[in-house]
């Protein structure tokens, strides 16, 4: 599985493969020579002040961040920002399980959390940029989990967070959402409990894992629209079966259930002896915490409870029928609305 | 497969079995010697102008209806009505893959659909009990999928409708959502396209499926707010892998899967040629629409657009957090709404 001709530059580059040496893993074990793939965009000022760290969601990669979210004139503006987008150590650029070797490749890759992701991250700005602090770390889904991750860990460091359709603290109704759509890939027989050849044989298992993510990704205000049709798929179950079955066919299973355990094991009160408030409390960084209206996985009552936690922050709801998979870009309103958030946050003074 | 102890009088009685002959399908087939599971309580009165019908939804049977529905002072109240519960085709209890015979025993059980039961349900009225006329039709979910398809294929049979969390044409949504849901269950090797000999060699596939159905059934309200406690489970993992695994576990897969397609093709609008408004403009019952506030399945926004479309209705929502599955009685101020809304409905003169 070394060769998964899906990860690579053609599809998801330019990036550079950053080396941050040994990682040891919250749940125990060790990564040795950890790589993270890196895509920066625009310079680092001589203050080193105008740095904006990006991490990446579930299934996603740079690639995607900077297609929908960066550009002249958006709020993440590479004239004017560093902006800096991390890989998940998972994701298939990274350190992966179909690129790890040995006793780590495949199924034997470890359980790696949120916190390793984020330690990981944070040593790469120190040391590979000498930076001690962040204007910004902006990410959705789980890179909002990330985002919260590195606002409650590293408080002086991050000085403005806007987390996006996440949450700090999994909630039970999506740890079970994430087993089922879990459970539809290593249920097919053909996964063999990680050892497959390719992800060919665990085609099946992927086609329901999509099918599965049609039906909580979007919403039904999402189809009853017919929004798929703007797509180019006159039905929802064409919708399904191509858009999305495609989207995920050539992805790592491995790699794919990688990153749903971590999803499922984030939580910010792991440094607080499970005190939600406690972990929240910490946070310095002015948040934006920014929901999506008809999100499914993460409704806007989640995030909200989160945010009342959260000292001087501000609930900033995005409208879009699109629903969780609005971070795909498709809505222009969407986007529209976290770039008038973003350029707002970016003008608040922080001292 | 004809014993599955599951379907029978011991947990589902009393109900009687009664005949009505060949039914003709409109999928083409026919069931020879069709019968259904009938449960009534209360008395025909001599004009016989206080009979109820009320059908049942997926995977419930005539029990359920009874137990969470009918009693003295309620607004189905047996003292005053006479209460006709008729068990769908494929429930287990009238005919079924499960307890036929030849060809059409388990996979090979034909394509049934909405209509193919209500045209059975007429015929049950009219010959057994020499009806006319409906003093109301209620059901809840695939209940009100046979409600709407009485309203419009009999219209001066029906008085009153009241469809509880269902709507008269499936939605495109929902039938990928049945569609994830019976591949659930027909991708477990053990299904052996519906030859497998007992329901525990599809074991597996029952857990996805029921673990599907506690994310779609109830909301993330219902979670948020911890009612899965309330059932005596302290996590939501625990809530599906014993209650509602246990609840589908004994089933008849081939039941299941012959109740989800006749779900998922439920369209009044196949008798007039695709144009819902003229099907649903056929309706002469006073209806009362009745979505649940949370229900994730019919959001109430699918079924008000199919209100606006009945001459005389009222939308009625009904407000509980725990969403479809609101339908298994667990909140009383539902079941209130229900009773306050029926009794409301049975009061209005309807010539």
């Amino acid at each position: 599985m070394r060769n998964n001709p899906y990860y690579g530059p053609e599809g998801h580059g330019p990036y550079e493969m950053i080396g941050i040496g040994d990682l040891d893993l919250e749940e125990g074990g060790r990564i040795p020579d950890c790589q993270l793939a890196v895509a920066t965009h625009g310079k680092l000022n001589a203050a080193k002040d105008n740095a904006i760290l990006v991490p990446t969601w579930y299934s996603g990669t740079s690639k995607i961040m900077e297609q929908v979210y960066i550009g002249d004139g958006r709020a993440l503006d590479p004239s004017k920002y560093f902006i800096i987008v991390v890989n998940q150590i998972g994701n298939g650029l990274s350190t992966s399980p179909h690129n790890s070797t040995g006793a780590l490749a495949g199924p034997g890759f470890p359980k790696v959390r949120i916190g390793d992701d984020v330690r990981a991250q944070h040593q790469l700005l120190t040391e590979t940029y000498g930076l001690d602090r962040l204007a910004l770390v902006v990410g959705g889904s789980m890179g909002a989990q990330q985002t919260y991750e590195w606002a409650v860990r590293y408080p002086e460091f991050v000085q403005r967070a806007a987390p996006i359709a996440g949450t700090a603290k999994f909630t039970e109704h999506d740890i079970l959402l994430l087993d089922t759509l879990a459970e539809a890939i290593t249920s097919d027989p053909g996964f063999r409990d990680g050892s497959y050849a390719s992800p060919a044989d665990v085609a099946a298992g992927l086609k329901r894992h999509a099918k599965g993510w049609t039906l909580c990704g979007w919403s039904d205000a999402f189809f009853r629209a017919g929004r798929h049709r703007a797509f180019g798929f006159e039905t929802v179950r064409d919708f399904a079966d191509n858009f999305m079955v495609g989207y995920f066919a050539p992805m790592d299973p491995n790699a794919l259930l990688s990153m749903s355990w971590k999803a499922q094991n984030a939580d910010v009160s792991r440094h607080t002896g499970g005190d939600l408030a406690a972990a929240l409390g910490r946070i310095k960084a002015k948040t934006f915490v920014m929901p999506i209206s008809h999100d499914v996985i993460f409704p806007v009552a989640d995030c909200a409870a989160e945010q009342a936690l959260i000292s001087g922050s501000s609930l900033r709801p995005l409208v879009s029928i699109d629903g969780h998979l609005g971070l795909f870009g498709a809505d222009p309103e969407l986007l529209a609305q976290v770039d008038a958030n973003l350029k707002e946050l970016m003008e608040t003074s922080v001292d």
